[in-house]
């Protein structure tokens, strides 16, 4: 059974004193640095570690973790602070291992179309360093996040109806667990049936059951042709359902997000674009140039049968950058919609199928507690998320927000969803597993409690132990 | 440390007693129904479980559990018996829980492209019962093997160049772990990030962490056009060198498959063809008409350039069929080469980049060694089969097949690939894990004995603890 979530037992002092001779000025105790590390994007408290310490090699990260574990010290792995759920917050202090300094491009094998990177690599960075190759790297979570931090919160984003997230794009990665051994999970083959897979236990684990070195990625060539647009429509409902009956049809869109018509005012002004204030899809298709006039044309069919259109689309590469930045900007955005107020953005997945029903009673939702909350989404999946623009002064506001946040999750697991499509679990999301997850939860702390017995590895997050 | 692999201690009297009184006459300690549970296709020797027990639900598999948990008594879970490494024998005896009866399709969610279904349901038998809603589940390993034992394995076979693996392609699943508790590792979004991916974790795992009840598969509208055909080339190397460009150059390709001209000399033979005795690759392209015409001429034109011609292919299904049905029966085929021998089977996987080395260094062997040998492969994936056909009175001919076997396991290994790309470890892997993932082999350990710590499940499979 769990035992209560307390501060695992150690000798913080001793172990400070013992990075300090290992690792001298990269060891750092301001406080400046030690709250840049204990705060995400969001809304959870900051929560700084006792120290930062910013290495650069596996053998170092190996080192931080004898040290703690010698210790009973905890330690949180922090790439670029882009998650949202808590995941680098430090709730009982120890170390942040920071490994933004760990950020070279170790090999690119175009031959086999896969790469090596260091988990401080940034997905911007990768595709910049890939592009003589003619290949990219699809996973798009729209922060500039690291790849060890994707692969900490199995991330996928706009891409992922086409590509797949995190765990579909990993071959294999290095791991120092909890005892300072170093793991290789895998080889670079596209397949294995070589015992139990690792690769994907340690995707989506937060930094909880070991710290990623380095990561084997796929990659793939540059589509031939890339066309993309937008498409307005009269109701949220109706755009809801012409993503169902896109995916339903099977046209492989490389992208389809929902802007919700808050969110299309809110982009308006931050980005400077000029879209009718509507529900409104942005639209993307990979494939050769016949082909995605194909997908295009099919697209603006089902768009029609749903009151959409125009469907307005081109292969113009400047104009569609310009309108993925402003989606990519949607939160920053939604800021703007209530200046001064705290975002809190959250995110479920529901099976397709279900997707209109759970966005329209989540629009009734907003609508009826008087919540300032535009919804965007990575629909194609059944994803989307909700912006909540929140004055935290208030605290009849505050309950409302509580309100909705249970409801929001509590809907999507009765639609046989998922509290979490891509943000993770961290700590914000952990009272929502039981009620999704049963009694998975009890296995997750029987694999945790093995791997990391001392509890040092991220402590407090996805699972209490 | 590892311990030595001891035969679990337990009462097999009493929960044999409890066993019959629970089951009655689904539960058979006749020899020749044990015989049939404790073999494989191949060369292992039959180890049978003491007795079989015939399931027909998540309860029965439940109290099964519990009753063997009680009186730490193994358990080995059983599919069709087309595992090729040993997965099924019962080393240790105890009971094998045969699932073929659990063979229901549970539910067809064609709106979210997916589908519910029994672990004793087979690939074939789900096709079929799919025939109405125009979709179909792709994973294909030749045999008309079981979801469960599928999802055990990680299958994956000729689609998976284009479909994944079973890795890819579960949703989630329900499970019945050592303690008997039965857990439900997801719903049914597309995607999620609540916590440790216990599904993956599952898959693969061979039986040896948990019993699976049901599986949430994803399902695929059948293509509008499937196109396919045959290319025969001057040598091996040119058939090779021609896959490793098809990859490259990103044609989708539904699958790719060599035979070596032994093969096709076999195929021929058996499965009444007519193909030029060279080797060969079968291919098969899926899309809109338009589209498998575009690939075909791809391909064709990579072909001419590596020795390969004339690229024959039809729209033609019956034709197609009989193709695929001369690929699937080509282990058949292969032990007609050489009559009263036994089939040995053996499966590696490497980068595509390697594909071609790997294969003709071991054909080279195959030659050196004068075994009888076919070589077939999932080329697209780097993935290969050899089937020898040994002679087990001969003693130096085993000293040469274990020769050979353990020099292409190495040679894999060393071309940064695996032991198994799709057959799994079973019993006769297990001693290449070690060679290939290092510590990882400790961390998978570590997690059997958190989640079996009686050691029941499936005991001497995968790693010993």
């Amino acid at each position: 059974m769990a035992q209560p979530n307390v501060r695992p037992v150690g000798d913080l002092n001793a172990a400070l004193e013992s990075l300090s001779g290992r690792f001298h000025n990269r060891l750092s105790t301001a406080a400046a640095v030690r709250e840049q590390h204990g705060h995400t994007m969001t809304w959870h408290r900051n929560q700084p570690p006792d120290a930062v310490v910013f290495v650069q090699s596996a053998d170092e990260v190996a080192d931080v973790v004898k040290i703690c574990a010698a210790h009973r010290v905890p330690l949180v792995a922090f790439g670029t602070g882009t998650s949202l759920e808590g995941q680098v917050n430090a709730p009982f202090g120890g170390i942040s291992v920071d490994l933004s300094q760990m950020n070279r491009v170790l090999a690119v094998h175009p031959e086999d179309l896969d790469c090596v990177v260091e988990p401080g690599v940034t997905r911007k960075q990768l595709n910049t360093e890939l592009r003589a190759t003619g290949l990219f790297f699809p996973i798009d979570p729209g922060a500039d996040a690291s790849i060890g931090g994707m692969v900490a919160t199995r991330a996928s984003g706009t891409n992922a109806v086409r590509y797949g997230t995190m765990k579909d794009n990993v071959l294999s990665l290095t791991a120092v667990m909890a005892d300072g051994s170093v793991i290789h999970t895998g080889k670079r083959a596209k397949k294995s049936s070589a015992g139990y897979d690792l690769t994907r236990l340690l995707i989506g684990s937060e930094g909880t059951l070991g710290i990623v070195t380095d990561v084997t990625l796929k990659l793939y060539g540059i589509p031939e042709a890339i066309s993309g647009g937008v498409c307005p429509f009269e109701t949220l409902e109706g755009a809801c359902n012409a993503v169902i009956a896109t995916i339903q049809s099977g046209i492989p869109v490389a992208r389809i997000e929902l802007l919700d018509e808050k969110q299309v005012a809110a982009s308006n002004a931050y980005s400077k674009l000029s879209l009718a204030v509507t529900p409104t899809l942005f639209l993307e298709f990979h494939g050769t140039a016949s082909g995605v006039a194909e997908q295009a044309g099919l697209f603006g069919e089902i768009a029609a049968e749903y009151g959409g259109g125009p469907f307005e689309w081109t292969h113009n590469a400047e104009e569609r950058n310009r309108l993925w930045q402003a989606r990519h900007d949607a939160y920053y955005s939604a800021v703007q919609l209530r200046p001064g107020t705290q975002g809190v953005a959250t995110d479920v997945c529901v099976p397709i199928s279900r997707l209109a029903d759970c966005i329209m009673e989540t629009k009734a939702d907003i609508d009826r507690l008087g919540l300032v909350a535009p919804i965007v989404g990575h629909v194609g999946d059944g994803n989307f998320h909700v912006s909540l623009m929140v004055d935290t002064e208030d605290a009849g506001e505050l309950d409302r927000v509580n309100e909705f946040m249970e409801r929001i999750v509590r809907r999507a697991i009765s639609m046989e969803g998922t509290c979490t499509g891509e943000h993770g679990v961290g700590h914000g999301k952990m009272k929502y597993l039981d009620a999704e997850l049963g009694g998975s939860v009890e296995v997750m702390r029987s694999i945790k409690r093995a791997l990391d017995p001392l509890n040092i590895l991220n402590p407090g997050k996805i699972v209490r132990v």
